[in-house]
């Protein structure tokens, strides 16, 4: 069969079936003025709930000053060449000792983009005599970089301590002296907002031989006191011994990294494949991302900003009786019992009759039969934003579902 | 065993078990100063051999304003979130428009970045009842998207076109009627400038049904009449089914496209994990990608004074006894009849006793056993750099083998 008519026929994939009549609102909507919590959409004005700007990073004076300074120093083209051949500069290595320092782990590679870091990395980490275990509700970019390993792999349900706990066991009664376990997870889980028991899975490693890599995209700047990440707001950091991270949430900007021991840093440096063999970021990037991990450092209030404003949108939202359930961190899914093609009707009513952009998800993003709302409450949204969507959101879902709005009064509040 | 134990003992990568002493020379150097064919290692003044930026554009003064000029329009932060969620902007789709014009396709789809665009691609187009036919000398990020195939692959030897035909003559035999092909190869090969012979593969399609999937990182600005990379060479563009290409080489920028039919490409917008699942890039890189375009081709003189150079450093490297073979493109590969080890010594001694920056490539990198110097001329070089050049490595080669080097009096010719 021809390759092309067999791939654009394919109907495996129910966004791509379906993309004809999503493009441009339920898909590649687009957005234009301003980066932030107020945007344009079809010439509508909107409350924006669609960015992971978690800190309000993106349009922060003292950001964009820092990135005018880099280009205007350095451009977009320099360094050229992987890091390995002729792209190395000082910011690299100093992003990388400040990284180290915040995150509290030996040493830091930073990566150049989260999802070819992810999938590298277990790949470089694992030869095919390892066993590699993972949670199964994790992202595309852990569950690519499990399929590339060659060895053998077993999943563990979302979330359960106890079914990892029985694939430990029976992997511990099975493998021989030369492999080597591979446990990996994340912190906040994107889409859901739930949290990993990372203590649990920690307190594991008293009864089983293995390594444990988190990836903490939406946990990196969020979770703890001082935003070190899920681990930390378990205390069970230390038994991290891979923490990977993103700029691309809470540092409003792209690049990844991973935090752990000096010799295994040193060692992925060489052995990286999705490093050794790309370009190096842009100069400026790496220089913009040491200013955004200052303030990731030194404002703990646009944190507390974050965890306020998604408090008032959470309780809100269930107040008013919305379904929101299983989010432990600001990641706000709001259940729709409705099919995808419905829910891109019901954000399309939401976004041009109520001016609040939201984004509504679904397979294969996140499971089959799930349909979500996806909200992320940031810094840089205030009450009103969530008063004017607190009212949007049920109002738009009684008129479609026929379903009334629970009666409420109160008015959200910062707690 | 421990998983890091293994991990920081394995042998198993020569590079990695020799980085210690590589460190800071022959593996990731320090080049600071304006990006350019004149930089500064460790002090010395060096002329710089190992970007590449083919056509000159990282310090082009014109890219340079661009550069800033988008800066200060949007930072570095917008657009937040995946292009299908909340990351698409005016400037992807006019890029995309823009290149599927100079490229002669009917549409394109842009990438976040090559390494990860390649990958993901492969995997995205074929599913497991599908055929993988590649070229056994191809990148990195090929091979990695072979590994992440689960139908049935086939190597075929470098550049071998009759072995190629072999093998899909006997795909032809096996292969059921819901099963298709997909042959991979690239332009120009990055490593030794060898070229694929893509009018003998194009040839192919008339007697064996498959589609053909050309990455031309290296060609892309730099092959052709107009630039359009190594299938306008050969005349043989319309054959290539996928065109890949980067922005990392002549565009001195980062990101990737694939240009395809219509229908692909938008198939591809909608399936592609690495896409739908990673942060839309910067904006400011989009939009100098545009700048960037315009310039490769309006600016056909950068194109021509590349290939002087080219010609240049190649017959004057020959006429001086080094060997130089098998490289149809700019690229520049001298064989060196020396260990790894002996390689890292010699590039340094190139370095700081003459001023000539080149880096040596070894196993991974190229196959085990080969040994080489990689040298990359630019619209950035003169006729001064390359009589430098032509005088320090074979210099420096005959002082560390023995050999004398052959005697000559031409001065370099522009051809």
């Amino acid at each position: 069969m021809d390759l092309f008519a067999k791939f654009v026929e394919s109907t495996s994939n129910p966004i791509a079936v379906r993309s004809r009549s999503f493009h441009g609102a339920a898909c590649f909507p687009r957005l234009t003025g301003d980066i932030g919590s107020r945007m344009i959409y079809k010439g509508v004005p909107q409350v924006v709930w669609s960015l992971n700007n978690y800190l309000g990073l993106a349009a922060d004076p003292q950001v964009r000053a820092a990135d005018l300074e880099f280009v205007a120093r350095h451009g977009l083209s320099a360094p050229m060449g992987s890091r390995m051949m002729s792209g190395d500069t000082e910011d690299l290595e100093a992003l990388e000792t400040e990284l180290a320092d915040f995150c509290r782990k030996p040493a830091v590679l930073f990566l150049n983009y989260g999802y070819q870091g992810m999938v590298s990395l277990i790949d470089t980490l694992l030869d095919r005599r390892d066993w590699l275990v993972y949670d199964s509700g994790s992202h595309a970019c852990i569950l690519d970089g499990v399929r590339l390993h060659n060895g053998r792999v077993r999943a563990f349900p979302h979330n359960d301590v106890g079914r990892l706990s029985d694939v430990l066991a029976r992997i511990e009664r099975e493998r021989a002296a030369d492999e080597a376990v591979l446990v990996v997870t994340e912190g906040v889980f994107g889409m859901s907002g739930a949290v990993a028991p990372l203590r649990d899975i920690v307190a594991l490693k008293q009864r089983y031989g293995f390594r444990l890599l988190v990836d903490d995209a939406h946990g990196f700047g969020v979770m703890g006191p001082t935003g070190g990440g899920t681990g930390e707001a378990q205390d069970a950091h230390d038994g991290i011994d891979l923490y990977f991270a993103t700029f691309a949430k809470a540092g409003a900007s792209i690049g990844a990294f991973v935090a752990s021991s000096s010799e295994v840093v040193w060692r992925l440096r060489y052995t990286m494949r999705s490093q050794i063999f790309a370009k190096s970021l842009p100069w400026p990037i790496v220089a913009s991302n040491r200013v955004r991990l200052g303030l990731i450092r030194t404002r703990p209030e646009l944190r507390r900003r974050c965890w306020s404003i998604a408090r008032a949108l959470q309780s809100g939202l269930r107040e008013r009786g919305m379904e929101v359930r299983g989010t432990a961190s600001p990641i706000t899914p709001v259940h729709l019992a409705m099919t995808a093609a419905q829910a891109g009707e019901y954000v399309e009513a939401v976004r041009l009759r109520h001016g609040v952009f939201c984004s509504a998800v679904c397979y294969p993003v996140v499971p089959p039969d799930a349909v979500q709302l996806r909200l992320v409450p940031t810094a840089a949204h205030d009450l009103a934003d969530v008063a004017v969507t607190l009212d949007a959101i049920p109002a738009a879902y009684a008129a479609m579902t026929g379903q009334p709005v629970p009666s409420t009064t109160a008015a959200p509040e910062v707690t």
